[in-house]
């Protein structure tokens, strides 16, 4: 069994093309070419933890993902998330790999998933892009969103000055031109592509703000509670979009607009099929288009398998 | 994160007194004192396997076991069971140990649920042990009785004579004088102490032979299909213990019983429950008791932990 470390894999990834396996993963799963139980949950005092798991039929290895959030760690000097990633050979059982990646593989995998919702769903033209939050993934959207769209000018909201302030920093130094706001209306009002990475358990974004002619990549919301947007944002939406549907039933913005009535089940797509082609994704630059992003085991046993596979 | 490797959890084994280790996991588990969501389970072309997870509330640890049956695997030279158990901090979320068991300790913590439920359900005078089955799991338990009976007499059933053969000669060499038939009857006939630990699909056990003041461990069912007992035999016992009586509701003997009405829901009593002393276990010679152990996951987060802080 290979242990393969947090400081291999961030020397690994810029070699790998990502997006086109993650994509692939989406496919699979929406094709019903991938089997994914539902997540195990482990609730304790100080934290959550889940368990993603999984494979691609026809694949080498299944994957068992180990994730917590344990909201306290920042108290004494830990983050607040860790994980850690299982390979198993599908033909027989045995341990092929632990990836000790304490969350990174995570946080990759769900940036190119916003990446990927981008290149289906945003404008041909971005004019600038709105990020909702400044905190990990707020930072690795953007490192991402590089390969799928030219634009560099970004609005960002948050609620701490000083976050604002260092997220503009970093993101300069990526090649951004950052502007901060304290209103999150500004954000829709002047972004045709927004991102929102907050864990907000009462909508940010409201309804009346929305532009024609923007995607919003809903990313922060990935539990039966959290909740970034107004859910008319949904119903006025053109497109409606999930990563997993059975998953978006039950967290998620979907979820919350399915609740109130304002969307039905039938209103929604599945990303994987809009990559095959078998759905359409935005099809006039005037669209609303919403992709709701949970968070699917297929991105892990994709990103986990690439980053093994490069390093065996 | 500290990995261990299977030698060294064999070389530590018996250093650690384990019985009353796992019996408070049992006794944990009833009084509520456990969180053990339900088991993860993944279905493969040639294997399956099962996610079992949880903790002692105020324990140290959460522990996630992953546990692998490929049967095809002797084919090709390799043990059909494979597993390991990962540690993780109870505050934080931390890694704290990978456990490379490869099922060693799943098989352990099984033959010592075999001992517990003999101490506290088996005649107080055992006269001859009854083996059905000549697997691994047909060896320790008796490598395990040692602990809870002085009875070193043995009958065992097997479909093979070779396995019958190999099986009474490895367990001459720990002390053991064992008889081979290739009746189960014959089992039931003259044995007081009986130990089934087959994967059998069809009861091998027949109430006709059942006689006054036996205790069977039925430990081979642990999945909905498997049956080794007569559901009549649990509709003419005295006790019907269960190690999680949820669990038992929908794997193992116990739910065959139910589903033909052999036995109610109110019939079933907890291992942990008769360990705590709230509930009777045996109170006559001439009882017959049933514990239906389909394997819960406090044994693993016990024995994980328990090996973890020995080699730590």
């Amino acid at each position: 069994m290979q242990t393969i470390t947090r400081d291999q894999i961030i020397a690994v990834l810029p070699q790998l093309d990502l997006l086109p396996i993650i994509e692939e993963g989406f496919r699979a799963y929406s094709a019903g070419d991938a089997v994914v139980p539902p997540v195990g949950e482990l609730l304790l005092d100080k934290g959550e933890v889940h368990i993603k798991y999984g494979y691609l039929k026809g694949g080498s290895y299944y994957v068992i993902k180990i994730a917590s959030g344990f909201f306290a760690n920042p108290k004494i000097g830990l983050p607040t998330g860790n994980g850690l990633m299982l390979l198993f050979n599908q033909d027989t059982g045995e341990p092929v790999s632990i990836l000790q990646d304490e969350g990174y593989l995570t946080d990759v995998r769900t940036a190119i998933a916003g990446a990927i919702a981008a290149k289906y769903l945003a404008p041909s033209e971005v004019e600038r892009i709105g990020i909702v939050g400044t905190g990990v993934q707020a930072r690795l959207q953007l490192e991402y969103l590089k390969s799928v769209t030219p634009c560099r000018k970004v609005l960002v909201w948050g609620r701490g000055s000083e976050q604002l302030a260092r997220y503009q920093q970093d993101m300069a130094s990526q090649g951004y031109s950052v502007e901060v706001t304290p209103d999150s209306g500004a954000v829709l009002q002047s972004c045709n592509l927004i991102v929102t990475t907050t864990p907000a358990r009462e909508p940010l974004l409201a309804s009346a703000n929305l532009q024609p002619g923007t995607q919003i990549t809903a990313m922060g919301s990935d539990t039966l509670q959290k909740q970034e947007l107004e859910p008319e944002i949904l119903q006025v939406a053109d497109l409606v979009v999930a990563d997993s549907i059975s998953q978006c039933l039950v967290r998620g913005e979907i979820h919350h607009a399915l609740d109130s009535g304002h969307i039905a089940q039938g209103d929604i797509i599945e990303l994987g099929n809009i990559i095959a082609g078998n759905s359409a994704g935005r099809t006039a630059p005037d669209q609303i288009t919403i992709a709701d992003l949970t968070g699917v085991a297929v991105q892990d046993i994709q990103i986990a398998t690439a980053v093994y596979e490069a390093l065996a």
